[in-house]
Order: structure tokens, then C-alpha cells, then sequence
């Protein structure tokens, strides 16, 4: 499987997420700016991906500048504001950049090559902890899921929002592993369908047979017993428990409650932001009318038509039956179980 | 503006809605086949709406045969069944046939010009009772809407819907006149995007502005108190309230619900059927797989995507605030309630 994101001879490579699935097509990133133009546009999405991009992205950009000392450091400045500024609401993207930054703090009177290397293996761990993380995520999260289990997701929370394996499609990967995946169903999760156009691309690479709705269709399926859990990803866990995650997660939340299923969050120990007391706190992108507008090119409202197009939405921790990291499964109060996670 | 389907010298012509609002092309129907393909394939849609072009059908086809006697009697019955095999779930197809069938059964024995006129008369009568009654429901709901409405409506339950002025936009529209409407989102209603291609559309050409949105951003908007009411329309209401409707509306009513917001149905009498105790007795019809794996002609999820594709959900009765007919507001308990507005 092609990877979401790789160093390669000192580029950031990625699949065009934008692509696919009809193309498989590899962006080259040569510089910082480029990864922020990849992650700003959605080349490479997905909360723990975009951490891993944007630290390598930070890699990329030390590595080719000359300066030392103090014109350095306020390169480096411009670099993490740069790389910041692309999307508001993962709070990945924000950790990466800060675990990023302690270790330049940490190295920059150095400087150099001790200092590059070092930032360099600081992203590639952060990319090879988010794997690990997301493989005990599954694992921790097939447990959960009833022995004949029949999963609906949403979005893509899979091997291609991650460094790799996934949270939520991670959790999927494992039950298959285990036998006790009876069925997946992936809604196409419009605007942007990573539903339709990467679930089930990446499912049906994996050889696990994925089955495609719209998104109006979950409440008619968990009525008529066809769906019996629910798992995504999340793009940020505020410290109470509330998860904000693409835009139609909060919906399915309540359905799932309204007839009786479990509603599982799947996400690496990165989205927890224990500074951020509640969802309401949490930045809410609004992303641009055409995504609404247009489907693959294509204008389907009328010209002149008005949007709203929130990327995300909240869902408060009441409809969270357990949130799964790498550490393990918090469950409510999550006010308390969730600093266990993060406490070392 | 154009009428959704109007009889023009011996041809039912209709603007072909799977164009819009890219263009506004008519299609004409020379024979009862054509429109029979018509409402099969979507050209025409919108439970009123099938049924006048169903009434409209049988008047077309009575008039193209010189069969008179047990011949013409055997053809009609032809006809009608042509006609009731389009589409399984809203009644108003069947209600319409049925009405044009009782209507020959009492003037097949004259035969002639006389019954062709009586059928062309009936199928009109249809229409124009259609309209009448789309206006009356918009008043009784406008009354119920909140003063300062913020309504969400699904799919398309407007002029295009019906024989004019709509259902739930009939609701919309009186609401605009009696200036309570302080804005109307409309979800663009994956699959075939009814919402977004010809809610929008309509009430555009109206002056009222409408907002597009994705159908997963209900909830969210909901929770940010930008939506007050939901206002639907119906293609069957069971004798217990249970109301079949495009798929999508199950999940509104219960997010409505969980917000504390009213939910109201917006339907003409000709939509109860009270010979269907529930729900669960109503066909729910599943639409072809491509109309989830591509969008506007363009293949979004891959080659090969398994899919689940039910055109219409159920939602149960205890989720309805009210069913707004022609003849008046019914409110639970549904059991008693219909029954008095369908009495003569």
C-alpha cells in the first residue's frame, strides 16, 4: 500500500489525496511552503496525517536553510507559523509543530547538522509512534465491538488520515483480523466524500469488503438492525470529552444513541487537547461554498446558490460510549479518565 | 414559472428534472409509456407530482386507442399497471390511478368521447385539486412555524414536487409572504441532490434565499441555533402517522427531537393511506447503485464499490409534531387524528 506520507532524499511525498480514487498520484513537496499548500488544500488530510506532514514539512525546511543562531531561529518561527496557519480545528497539526519546536529549543545553540538531523529524526518518530499507536488502537478498539460486528464509519479515518493502519478504519482493520467483522459501511461523507472516494479505496486494497451509503442512509440502516456500532476518528478531544470530528459525526452520534449502539472515538493520544476545557472551544473551520456547490468539478446547485459548509462539528461527550487511544480505552467521566491517558 | 407538468394538446410535457438547474429542457410525453419512463426515471418526480403525471398517463392513453368495450377495458387495465409498476412508495401514484379507474369504471360503458373527456376532465380535476390543496397547506403550516423561522427542509417537497406551489416550500413560501421566514437551509439530499440542484433552484426563482448545506451539517446547525423548525414533505403516511419519505428525513426528525425542535410533515390528504396499519408495511424502493457510486455523471467512489441504496426511510410517528394536510393540522395521537381529515 502506497504510504500517506514518506521522506524521500529530502522531499515530502504524498499520495494526492485529492485524486483519488480514480488516480494514484504522488505530490512532491520540495520546500515548507509546498506542504503548507498540501495541507491548506487538502492533499493530505486527516488529523494525525497532517501532524506527521507538517513535521516533516519542519524537516524539510531547517534542512534547507544555511542560517544559525538568531536568523535561524526566526526562520524557524516563520516556518511553524507557516505550517500552523493551514487548518484550524486538528489539533495534531498544533502538537507536531510543538513537539517540533521543544526540540529545536532544545538544539539550537548546536545548530548545524546535529541540529537538522535531530529535527529530522524528530518527525520520522512522530511518524513512526503514530503507526505503533494507531496498530494498539485497533487492537484495543476490536475488542470493543460486538462479536458480529457491523460497523458504520465515517469520513476516513483510515491508513491514509494517519501515518498508517488508521484509528477508526484501524479498529475495522483489526476486527476483520479477528473474524468478527461481519460488515463495514462507509457513508460517502459528503462535501468532500474521503467516504466514498478513500474508505473505500483503502478497504477495498486491504481486500475488506466495504459497503457504500449516503449519508442520509445510517438512521434507515441502524433502524432495521443492519448497523450495530459506530466507530470514527476525531480531529480534536477536548478535555471533557468532546470530540469534534468531520462535519455529520455529531449526527450520527445521536443516532446511534437514539437506537441503542455503541458510538466509539478512535484517535492517538495527539488529538487529546486537555487545554481546551470544552467542545465549544474548540475553532470550527468553515470551508470554501464550491465544496457544496460542486462535486468533482461539477457544479450541481445553481450559480448564485448561498453555502454553509462547516468542515467540522462537535460532539459532546454524553454520546461518546468510549474514546480509544494507544494508551487505552477512557470511558465516562472523561474528565477524569481521559488525563490518565495523558499523564506519563 | 414553468408548471411541473401541464397537458398541452394531447401531450403531457414536463420540465425534465434531472436537468436542472443546469437547464431547463421539457420533456413531452406522446404516449402513457413515455410517461410511465418518465416517472421510472426521475424525469419527473415528487409523490403529488407522480400522481397527476400518472392521472395525466391514463388520460393520454385512453385517448390514443379507438378500442372500445371488454378491448378497451382490457388495454386500461394495462395502462394502469404500467403505470402503478414506476415506483413502489409514495401512494399518491396509486391514489391517482385509483381515482382515474373509478372515474372509467363508471363511464365505460358510454366509451367514446365521452369518457375520454371525463378521464382528461379527472386527471385536470387532479392537478388543480393538487395546487389547491398545496396552497391550503402552506397557510395551516406557515401559522405553526415559530415568528422569526429558521426552517430546514430535505429533498425537494416544492412546486417541482407537486402540481405547483409545494408542500413543505408550499410551508416555506406562506411563511415568506407572512414575513415569519427568517431563513431556510436546504440540505442538498444525496443521492440525486434534490436539495441542492432543485430546492435551491426553486426558491430562488421565488426571491426567497435559501442556504445550502451538506446533509451531514444538520445537526450542527441545529445546535448552534441557526435552524428552528424542519419542515417535510411525505410520499406515504401509514394510519398510525409513520411516515415514508426521501431518505435522510428518519435522522432530521430525531436530531430535531434531540434539539427540542419541532418537526413538521407537510402532505395532501391524497398521501394517507390508511389501508397501511405502519410503517413496516410500507415498500421502501432501492434505487441503482450508480446513483451513490457516481455524481453528475462523473464515478466519485472506485470501480466495483458495493453499495446500499434505499430511496425512502420510515420515520416513526412518535417523532411527527404534526402532519399538515389541506383539510387541516393533525396531531398525535395520529390513529385518531388522520382518520377525521380523511372522513368526508
Amino acid at each position: 500500500m502506497v504510504p500517506t506520507v514518506a521522506w524521500e532524499n529530502g522531499v515530502v511525498v504524498m499520495i494526492d489525496q485529492r485524486r483519488l480514487p480514480a488516480e494514484e498520484s504522488l505530490l512532491r513537496c520540495r520546500d515548507h511552503h509546498e506542504v503548507a499548500a498540501a495541507i491548506r488544500e487538502m492533499a493530505i488530510r486527516g488529523a494525525p496525517a497532517i501532524g506527521v506532514a507538517a513535521a516533516l514539512g519542519l524537516a524539510l525546511g531547517v534542512r534547507q536553510t544555511r542560517s544559525e543562531a538568531a536568523t535561524l531561529r526566526a526562520e524557524w518561527s516563520d516556518m511553524c507559523a507557516t505550517l500552523a496557519a493551514t487548518r484550524p480545528t486538528a489539533v495534531n497539526l498544533f502538537w507536531a509543530i510543538e513537539r517540533m519546536r521543544r526540540r529545536f529549543d532544545a538544539l539550537a545553540a548546536q545548530g548545524g547538522a546535529v541540529l537538522r538531523d535531530a529535527l529530522l529524526s524528530e518527525a520520522l518518530a512522530i511518524q513512526q509512534e503514530d503507526l505503533a499507536a494507531c496498530q494498539r488502537i485497533g487492537e484495543l478498539g476490536a475488542e470493543l465491538l460486538p462479536a458480529e460486528a457491523r460497523v458504520l464509519t465515517h469520513c476516513n479515518a483510515g491508513a491514509l488520515a494517519t501515518a498508517g493502519y488508521g484509528t477508526a478504519l484501524g479498529v475495522v482493520r483489526s476486527a476483520a483480523r479477528l473474524g468478527k467483522l461481519r460488515a463495514v459501511f462507509a457513508d460517502e461523507t459528503r462535501p468532500w466524500l474521503q467516504g466514498a472516494r478513500l474508505t473505500l479505496w483503502e478497504l477495498m486494497q486491504d481486500g475488506i469488503e466495504a459497503t457504500l451509503i449516503a449519508d442520509g442512509a445510517a438512521a434507515h440502516l441502524m433502524a432495521s438492525g443492519e448497523i450495530n456500532a459506530v466507530v470514527v476518528g476525531a480531529d480534536r478531544i477536548a478535555a471533557n470529552g468532546d470530540v469534534a470530528n468531520k462535519i455529520g459525526t455529531y449526527a450520527l452520534a445521536i443516532l446511534a444513541k437514539e437506537h441503542g449502539l455503541p458510538f466509539y472515538v478512535a484517535a492517538p493520544v495527539s488529538t487529546l487537547d486537555l487545554h481546551t476545557p470544552s467542545g465549544a472551544d474548540i475553532p470550527i473551520e468553515e470551508r470554501p461554498a464550491h465544496e457544496v456547490t460542486h462535486v468533482a468539478g461539477r457544479r450541481t446547485a445553481p450559480e448564485g446558490a448561498r453555502v454553509r459548509n462547516p468542515a467540522f462539528d462537535v460532539t459532546p461527550h454524553r454520546y461518546v460510549t468510549a474514546i480509544v487511544c494507544e494508551r487505552g480505552v477512557a470511558r465516562p467521566p472523561f474528565a477524569e479518565s481521559l488525563p490518565r491517558l495523558v499523564a506519563p
